[in-house]
């Protein structure tokens, strides 16, 4: 077990960091001026930087040097800012509002969302390639890819199907959330651990810890989407509902879906019980997942 | 200089067994069925597999196992098949003929278009990772990535301009084209390079070798676009000149532009004429390149 290392930053002290690693990325690359406007409103945009935060926490938990977490977790933020500017095309969710300000079509135009989404999904390999160069640099390039491309496919089932055979409403609600949300969750608390030079044991427990903290994440937004006006939340709600999607309050309720979230909290908590007071934000960040409001 | 090694392959085997690898590494995912049959339907269409080719090329040019570039030869096919998808989308080309069949989101719907395109980008890293799990497949994801963005850039230029002040037409081509479609040629015969152990000095020469290559392309390109009927192609053609877009022959002439495809060629053919017969192969692909009619 690592040993107590008081943790230096807060959580807003993060965001600002991991928000200049994002800038430094995208404005150190000479890109076309329009381009880089795009991406930088996308990228830069008011969020809460989740990814980045389980990334930092994960490393800080086994006693990581939090510096070395940075470019991993500007990295998963560009992945993730990357698949909202697609998700959120006429094509796909058609949706005008995300974070309280128009999406990235709507302000620059399709043909622009398009690229500064597939830019981000690109660049995000760079920043990996130029903040590890040695094997690490390779491991998190896996992580990276194939939580990726694990969110593709989770968008594909969410929009348009695809599911295996015989499946229950239950087990494509959770094929779709596995992947589409859980993936890179999943892939923030694994790169935080190789980022720590984590052993095996520690990085199984910290993916134990990601899944069941990705599931509850899901299972929170839907219960937002239903219960939460489009001002609270930044964006349009009560959208599943509308389109007749599959959600958890849908198929247990929303009392159903407030149990859910907290055995799912007290299995993430329970999976890295073993850790010490290093990872006390990590835990601290659960249980602020647990009851977020927007 | 590495020692002449004969060829074991045509290009023809080369295709066939970077398409193979293509295969491979999609069907190995266990995707959507929707999303797999739309992404090998992009990948694996009948298409010149240039890039991969010039990736084999360039690796036995050095006396390099031809073995160990070919997960390299698809993960650039891979970013070059995304970008062909994204760009035939209504909101950019608006293309509906790609290599002969229709375009994804013909065949498959825009938002599976969208998400094809996105995955293949994804996939491109996991292929590297998988191939070469050392230092070598940071150099590689660097040189990817790299180049990924600048094409993304490139086509930002081509389509939404974005230009720095005060540049000439040509400049504006130039910027285009180096970004747009020099950069994957480029990064092809340098990651060859790579998987082949190259030393500074080869991998300079090789990218000599590459830029020359990747303008001719252009050049020529341009030219077929001007003079051949879309049943040739494959493709739209006439459509830069209805477009009103910057080409070569609306800047310096069809008689003009045959001759800077002349001197390209050169160009290249100099680059690397101090390596040996292995190079051979190298050498007969710009040859080719230089006179092609489709």
């Amino acid at each position: 077990m690592s040993t107590f290392t008081k943790s230096a930053a807060t959580d807003d002290e993060i965001r600002r960091r991991v928000d200049e690693y994002l800038g430094r990325y995208v404005k150190g690359e000479n890109l076309p001026a329009n381009l880089e406007e795009a991406v930088l409103y996308a990228v830069l945009s008011p969020g809460k930087r989740i990814r980045p935060l389980l990334v930092l926490r994960s490393c800080e938990a086994l006693g990581g040097e939090s510096e070395k977490a940075y470019p991993a977790a500007a990295a998963i933020e560009m992945i993730h800012a990357f698949s909202l500017i697609h998700d959120d095309l006429p094509a796909l969710d058609n949706d005008d509002l995300r974070r309280g300000r128009p999406t990235v079509h709507v302000r620059f135009g399709e043909a622009m969302a398009v690229l500064a989404g597939d830019y981000l999904n690109s660049v995000a390999f760079a920043a990996l390639a130029a903040g590890y160069p040695g094997e690490v640099g390779g491991r998190l390039c896996s992580e990276l890819s194939g939580a990726a491309t694990a969110m593709i496919a989770g968008q594909v089932y969410d929009t348009l199907g695809g599911f295996p055979e015989n499946l229950s409403a239950k087990e494509k609600l959770d094929l779709i959330h596995r992947n589409k949300t859980g993936a890179l969750i999943r892939c923030s608390c694994r790169m935080g651990a190789i980022c720590a030079g984590a052993d095996a044991l520690q990085l199984e427990q910290l993916t134990k810890y990601a899944e069941a903290v990705g599931l509850m994440f899901q299972v929170v937004d839907d219960v937002l989407d239903e219960t939460q006006s489009a001002e609270q939340m930044g964006k349009r709600t009560h959208k599943d509902a509308e389109a007749g999607k599959l959600t958890y309050p849908g198929l247990f309720g929303l009392e159903g879906s407030r149990t859910q979230v907290r055995e799912l909290e007290k299995e993430a908590l329970t999976a890295i019980e073993t850790f010490g007071d290093s990872a006390e934000p990590l835990r601290e960040l659960c249980r602020l997942l647990a009851v977020r409001t927007k």
